[in-house]
């Protein structure tokens, strides 16, 4: 089965030359795994927003060229140095974000935010060595948040991959790598709503629905879901979500239109918008008392979250969350199996399907806002 | 033992008839309780902040004549119609804001926030007929938050009475129901540190001294005082904090000279200041991946808490809390109980005594910032 095991691999992959350029299908080398480090035949990946906002590079320091994608599914190829958990033909989920299983925080029942592996976009290099493990003709290709899932084989730190069942579907995991894993998460993992309770789902893309269907799963009697883009409800009610609020159809803000329809507020509310307004609503939306706030979205770098602090003292709860606190190497394996026995469905999120020489298409539905997830097929 | 029951009781109390003029001890027509409510014969009452506050009445509409006083300790003289959970003789505190058992809050495990009897400092009148019990040759004197303890009779709703073990000495735990529960619940059923943990604790008055003796018990390793008079240092070690820090020493942030002491931030934050500047530094010192940080103070009514969402996002948690949490009727013999057992020490926050007859004393104490807590003996 590693008959390539330490060969320098030469395969197709998406290369991304400069910004907001479609991607080119080139033919690279790509190196053998170095000290804790496994190389992936990635099968299946898709696209996710974060790849599109570092590959137009708006408002960051550009790097390229560069492979990106970062949710995917695979076989390990072959292990580096070190490597004890993993062995040739485990299939695996890749992550954005690390394990290491040695610091503080992974030793931490309640963080995940590894010192050592937490997710990097400025870095498109190894940890092992500060190179890359891509190239042609010898010119290196950087790497993207330790996944680069855009390639037929890539690799990765063993600290981001998550052995899962040998099973499990790998066109349908796939999608779990990143986005649906983070709303799942953050509402099961965070704002963990009890049976019965009302929940406020802000900003319905595949994070927000992924937080919709975590509130279905906990049971929840009231799925309220808010966004701006009215395209979203339609979507959303396969997702679980019994009510729709758009805060554009008020004019007043949408945490008093919402606290009149739940006689004072939801008891959970997930915010997966990246807007600060958005954020703030969340928050100040949950009842007095109990109500836990999550946010999730990924805010601008001049944003202020403000409320008045009487909004705290009258025991409403804050949190935010990353990855949907999921601890990539401990816990995907668990969010697969939610999937195998049938609790999570994960069919719903994947909307299109494409073939690897097709991936700029991915990349035209998504800027198109048209479906929640594209797979794309590395072996077609 | 009741034979004053159902009469109208002539008593002496301190009555305030004007903001920030010394109280004046006057004989009292104290009514019999009504429906719902009981009359305590109180035996030892302490001075608050908020007392002191609402007496100045600066920046709120005034009230007055009233009687100020809600922590204190007593016996049940009698009770009002429909009353059948106390009887006369039984051992009481009565609190500043109650616990009807019936509504939303009171059902809820994490809420003290009681719809019917929560804390309203503007009303000076009982709820049962919106009248006083209290008169003086017929002229209504008004109540205080539903205590009003200084006077040697009074009338409570009974949601605002704690039943609690006859044995303990009430001369003691009569601090025990306002400011040091607060505190101490604030750390035990909020923060909830774990054993080993450190914790820092903004503001140094009974309330943070409280939250201090919380983070002993619970076995926090480190306990970090921050006020801005280095006075309270000094009394502070009493108390178990281990180490001091004035924002006022310093040339940068508090929050950024505690991630120094601690390698990235404490596990956990009480902010027992009020000031606005404190709170958005007590939430921003608490490590990122598990930190805790929860809010006490009372705000100013234009203070707005402003922290970057990133603050948030990288896992840290921010809660506020009323009464640290406690249920009164519930929660409030459990601390009396912890007394009782030794685990909590009460006596080192009584650091002054006074007959009834010198209760101008202990605001004098209080404005003079002497010590934490003055005990006013009823009896004497
Ligand atoms: N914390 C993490 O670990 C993590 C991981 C993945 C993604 N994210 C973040 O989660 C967020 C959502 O990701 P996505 O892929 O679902 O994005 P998306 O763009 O598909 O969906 C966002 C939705 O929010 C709506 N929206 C925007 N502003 C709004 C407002 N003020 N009120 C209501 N709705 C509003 C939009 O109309 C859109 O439908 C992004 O900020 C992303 O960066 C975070
Ligand atoms: N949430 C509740 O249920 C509840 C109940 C009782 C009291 N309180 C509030 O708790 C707070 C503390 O009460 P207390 O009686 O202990 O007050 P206090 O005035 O005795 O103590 C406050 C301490 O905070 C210090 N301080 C002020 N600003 C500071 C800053 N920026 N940084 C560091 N230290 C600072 C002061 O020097 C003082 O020592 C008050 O705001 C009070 O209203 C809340
Ligand atoms: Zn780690
Ligand atoms: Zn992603
Ligand atoms: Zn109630
Ligand atoms: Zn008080």
């Amino acid at each position: 089965m590693a008959s390539t095991a330490g060969q320098v691999i030469r395969c197709k992959a998406a290369v991304a030359w400069e910004a907001g350029k479609p991607l080119v299908m080139e033919e690279v080398e790509v190196a053998p795994p170095q000290a804790m480090e496994v190389r992936l035949k990635v099968l299946f990946t898709s696209l996710c927003h974060t790849d599109v906002y570092f590959w137009e590079a708006k408002g960051q320091t550009p790097l390229f060229p560069r492979i990106f994608g970062h949710e995917a599914s695979g076989i390990v190829e072959s292990v580096g140095e070190g490597v004890t958990d993993l062995k040739p033909g485990d299939h695996v989920l890749p992550v954005f974000t690390g394990e290491c299983k040695e610091c503080r925080h992974c030793k931490s029942e309640e963080s995940n935010m590894c010192d050592l592996l937490r997710i990097n976009t400025d870095r498109g290099v190894m940890l092992n060595d500060g190179k890359t493990r891509f190239s042609i003709n010898g010119k290196p290709i950087y790497h993207f948040v330790g996944t680069s899932t855009f390639s037929e084989y890539t690799v990765v730190h063993v600290g981001c991959v998550a052995k899962i069942n040998p099973e499990a579907p790998l066109d349908k995991v796939c999608v779990l790598s990143c986005g649906i894993s983070t709303g799942l998460g953050a509402t099961l993992n965070v704002a963990k709503p009890n049976k019965g309770s009302s929940v406020a789902v802000f900003g319905l893309g595949a994070v927000g629905l992924a937080a919709a269907e975590g509130a279905r799963i906990a049971g929840a009697s009231r799925i309220i879901g808010v966004d701006l883009n009215p395209k979203r409800f339609e979507e959303a009610k396969k997702f679980g979500v019994t009510e729709f609020v758009n805060p554009k159809d008020y004019d007043k803000p949408v945490q008093e239109v919402i606290a009149e329809m739940t006689n004072g507020g939801v008891d959970r509310s997930v915010e997966c918008t990246g807007n600060i307004n958005a954020m703030i609503s969340a928050f100040e939306c949950v009842h007095d008392g109990w109500g836990v706030a999550v946010l999730v979205g990924v805010p601008n770098k001049d944003d202020a979250f403000k409320t008045h602090p009487m909004n705290v003292l009258n025991e409403r709860t804050l949190k935010g969350t990353f990855f949907g606190n999921y601890k990539p190497r401990t816990d995907l394996p668990s969010v697969v199996e939610k999937y195998m026995n049938k609790e999570l469905e994960v069919e719903k999120f994947i909307t299109h399907e494409v073939t690897f020489s097709e991936i700029n298409k991915a990349f035209d539905y998504m800027l198109a806002g048209d479906g929640i997830r594209c797979i794309i097929r590395m072996d077609a």
